[in-house]
């Protein structure tokens, strides 16, 4: 661990995996940002946007535990993670449970502290993903309007339902209504399964963004798909996002059903 | 059964217990409630007032899910429930999940026409404890101030918290700004546990109601307070309610810790 | 849903997922087929037949609970099934669990009745898969002799065991006796894993069925498959059935070993 | 272990308890009783009689899985068993998944060659209660009528259902119209719970036996009650059966409920 | 909270209690103990004892997980925690997996480390109970020989197995030869069970400590016990530990049994 | 059954599945191998060299448990495996729970006792992956150096950690060193995932083996790399040992990422 830097976890080879404070990785924990700080994982435990299974507020602590499993050598990227970035938990951001415009208030305020740290990146672990758009409020009112980058089965850009306007189906609706997102550089991928009407599956494209289906993505394969959302991305600035349910859209199963 | 009222479960001896639409008891799907009907079965399956685990959403059918094992023989009472009730499953209230201030008013509003047809006495499956207060505001708009006769760990009278007034914690204070309740005939079973501070068991006396806690329950046994309980509710209606986690201030394991 | 035939199910976007009484896909609860019913969904919960794990009895209250998940477009079909299709939820038939002659009698009437109704095409839900052969013969005796489409990763052509002749593995080996099954127009789909010997394998050629095993249907691609199947089929009428660890069949590490 | 009689578990301190095949407490697998055998374990894996929860066909293996947490010393009996008797794990009888009436010969036939071997006193491990009947018909083939010392949360004195006479609720009723019960001797303990009608309480009694109700349990304690039962049971052969529901009958919460 | 000591937990009404990372109550994680800590909770992760199930290496965080439910005021006791001391998450101690002797080494130095701070109480986390081995060693080292009060259902007394001297069944044995418990003011509470032999449950009276069975703690009530085994403990330092198998030692069920 | 060789399962026409003492496949337990046996399935329940999550003792009797399913024809291979092998279920290897090299004495001695039969191929099913030195050690003791075929997602060929040599993570460095292995004709395939630093992709190679990592055995086929591995392995006696993490190697989603 000579090379790392100056925030890493601790070595695994000295205190075992499944001991000590659960931060992720066992990095840690800092809300200090302002000096050394590359990538901060940040908490967002909030699921009341969820309309079918809720549960998705213990996510980050969820993900925490699984982290403990992460080596920090990548061995197809040939990268060891912890000697080109420093890295900390900064913990959770604030929310009220059962309050979705209060929570997204608190979500944008705390993510923009965050970013008003230079040079710091942000990934945010969710949460249902109602909190992206709290998120791209806080990251476009930074860096302007943003490529979306997409990964899901679902394209969450319902306009509402219930009556109420923000689920965690909606959340792109809102961003390009609020005009957070650069429709020509951005991309969703990995759509497939049932829909209410045709509208389900042809509204990405509508609006301007490319859609890779999950069929389209397993005839034409990962590479090229990233291939293609990268030249849309160009230079400017980009929010990634990705939703659990996306781990279904590559495997086997989906590839022609 | 020949001596059924006219709505009762599917009979278990010819059509086995696992078998058809899963209605609590097997009751029959009803919602015109104007003629014989005595008890409605009635779902309300909303969790946005939850500030910990989350799901019981799915409070409704999972009961509907166990009612199955049911039968209509009472020993101990030695009563046969369907030959004097004539009992169905109305099916769920409307809710509109992560948004409680309009839930509440879609549970009070579906309450009251339910409470519309005379004589039907409906019982609602929840959902979280917030649930009560909108029941509560339909329940008392017809029959005037309750007593309540309340089962539960907890005594759900906090203030709010998160800058929010409702959620699980919080029915009955809502509930005693609101004059919902009368106090003098209202009691809470149960308490246990760990709070906050010294007034989150005293506040149930400060109020004016009966509190008999989880180690009173058991040092004074279930009948002595029952007979307490139903000596201050007297004549006038009253609004019963059960809290799950009452399941565990009965066990052996709280009697004296 | 404007374009919807006479049954479909509650709308999603006023009444949530998670709300009402569980039927297919909260589709009406209808019995009385005799008008505007294309497709009725009927739940045969019989597991008697079972040799190794049973409980299917609860097969069709669980694809119920899980058909919440379902929405009427399927984007890859590009059809939304409620426009062109009036659908019912029919409940169960009646079964006698332990007695498996007696049932599987009681099965035959039961989906005699149903099919019955001109125009009405029943999907019923298991069950091991012995209901097969009662449902078989309900079918046959009105449309005559069937083409067989049977996924699956076993042939259930055993000769039986025990000394017992109906089990979860012999139902298309009865249906042979009883010719309920025009061979020549017939395929088993997606056979794979061990058996017992060698005829295990091959009696579905021996007795004039098309066979698929689970490796040529990864080499030759499900396309070609259902060409080659649909070709056999052919004008007269076929029978349906999917048996559950077809899923597995259809997956990555079935593909060579 | 040096006082241990011929057959006795595996050292423990030897041998790990995770380890080896999995007899029951690792005692050795012997068929032939004739010689040094005082108790035999002897699973009788069957549940085509089960009329709603199936699965107890495992009930044999999962005993004998939960077996490795048993140790030879009992201290309120102050016994160590296996210096009094000599035990073996027989196996499984053998029975036909699915066809009750042969499964039942099947069982006699099995315990009667066990029965056989004089001074063998077997322990049957089901199975669902209806393996009760054929068991009882080898023992009383051998004994004559038996005292019945049954714990249990019913009575399994129901006369059929389903038009089938023969269920895990039944096989006691049988017993007695088969007169393999000698009900002046006879007791059910822990009876609880809800029924179909007063019947389901008044038969036991009504038939001359013992009925403790799980109540009446609590109230005079288990050591009174075993007094009762086993005086009545006095010097004659006798049959005990425990089903696991009774477990719960012991429980606090069964007390006054 | 403004009575709160300086260490005591995030305050849940503005924080919701699944937020944050998972140290002990959400209590600060706090290495330097040298100032303002009353009470320092520490898990020791190590189940290399372990001769049956394993997997207690994840106490601690398993703990820490399900301390999200405790609140600070405890209304029999009638006393806020943190108004009474100031407590902190040491984080756990390290452990070499696999290898006994090397962890107990390393826990004995890290628990010394503690202990070096003057008016700090460590509550430690287990871990498989030969851990108290290694505790009582660096806890004696401080304060002398030591009341044990130790709630469990066995007394961990054995002498050893399979060769070895340390497993979760050994370590008050090897305290008591190491003369690290002053036995004629200790105590084991909660015994009960199967055991190997009489012996096992003699050797705590022969040893000249208090035994008190699960039976004996039923029949005279947990009240006069504590005044017993209090009174036995004196004036002098103790160790206490508690073994989460006590939990069953405490209901209903073992009362008589 | 009347090809089969000498020892062989029960048949599960006449016994079924689910019935009878669990040995593998429900094969004869027989641990006198002078005679008459191809092939002995003995468990190797241990798992204190496991340094994150343990429990791999309880291994072998879940294989057995899961075995049931197993039938005796395999169609790809056209072979009925106990018409060439006799096969017995040997039981287990005695361990020391806790004792790594104590176990690992005790391993070598119980496989050298079996392979003392000529002719006995013994299948040893784990346990944590540190088993295999010891049973390295007593194969080479017997054949000499050994060819490694090794299906793993790692290379287990760590120098070690926490001060320990052995865990299951180091099995084939220290089978290196002892020079038990013949580089040379040796493979490890399956290789994926994160490491600790570039050595830990690298290493297979410097010691001279073959690797073929998840994404290239996905790129080739397992067709290819099966024979690219035999035709390295050559006419000397081999080693072949499969850990279970291998088979998420050969799914869909292991292919490119």
């Amino acid at each position: 661990m000579t090379n790392y830097k100056r925030y890493h976890p601790v070595d695994a080879m000295e205190y075992p995996r499944y001991s000590g404070i659960r931060t992720f990785m066992r990095l840690p924990h800092v809300t200090d940002l302002s000096e050394d700080v590359d990538i901060a994982i940040v908490g967002v435990p909030f699921d009341t946007g969820g309309t079918y299974r809720v549960g998705a507020r213990f996510g980050p602590s969820a993900i925490r535990d699984q982290s403990m499993m992460l080596r920090p050598y990548h061995p197809q990227l040939d990268v060891v993670i912890f000697e080109q970035c420093s890295c900390v938990d900064y913990g959770d951001l604030a929310t009220a449970p059962g309050y979705l415009p209060e929570s997204h208030q608190m979500i944008t305020e705390g993510a923009a502290k965050i970013l008003a740290n230079e040079g710091v990146v942000p990934i945010f672990l969710g949460g249902d993903h109602s909190v992206s758009l709290p998120l791209l409020r806080a990251v476009a009112e930074k860096y302007g309007r943003l490529a979306l980058v997409h990964f899901d089965s679902h394209s969450d850009l319902w306009h509402g339902y219930f009556g109420g306007k923000d689920t965690h189906g909606t959340p792109f609706r809102r961003a390009l209504e609020e005009e957070l997102i650069d429709v020509g550089r951005s991309s969703q991928i990995g759509l497939r399964g049932s829909g209410y009407d045709k509208n389900d599956v042809t509204m990405t494209e509508t609006e301007g963004m490319l859609m890779v289906s999950a069929p389209q993505l397993h005839h034409q394969g990962i590479e090229k798909t990233l291939e293609q959302v990268l030249a849309r991305v160009g230079d400017g600035p980009a929010y990634f996002t990705f939703d659990i349910d996306f781990l279904e859209s590559v495997t086997q199963t989906a590839r022609e059903i």
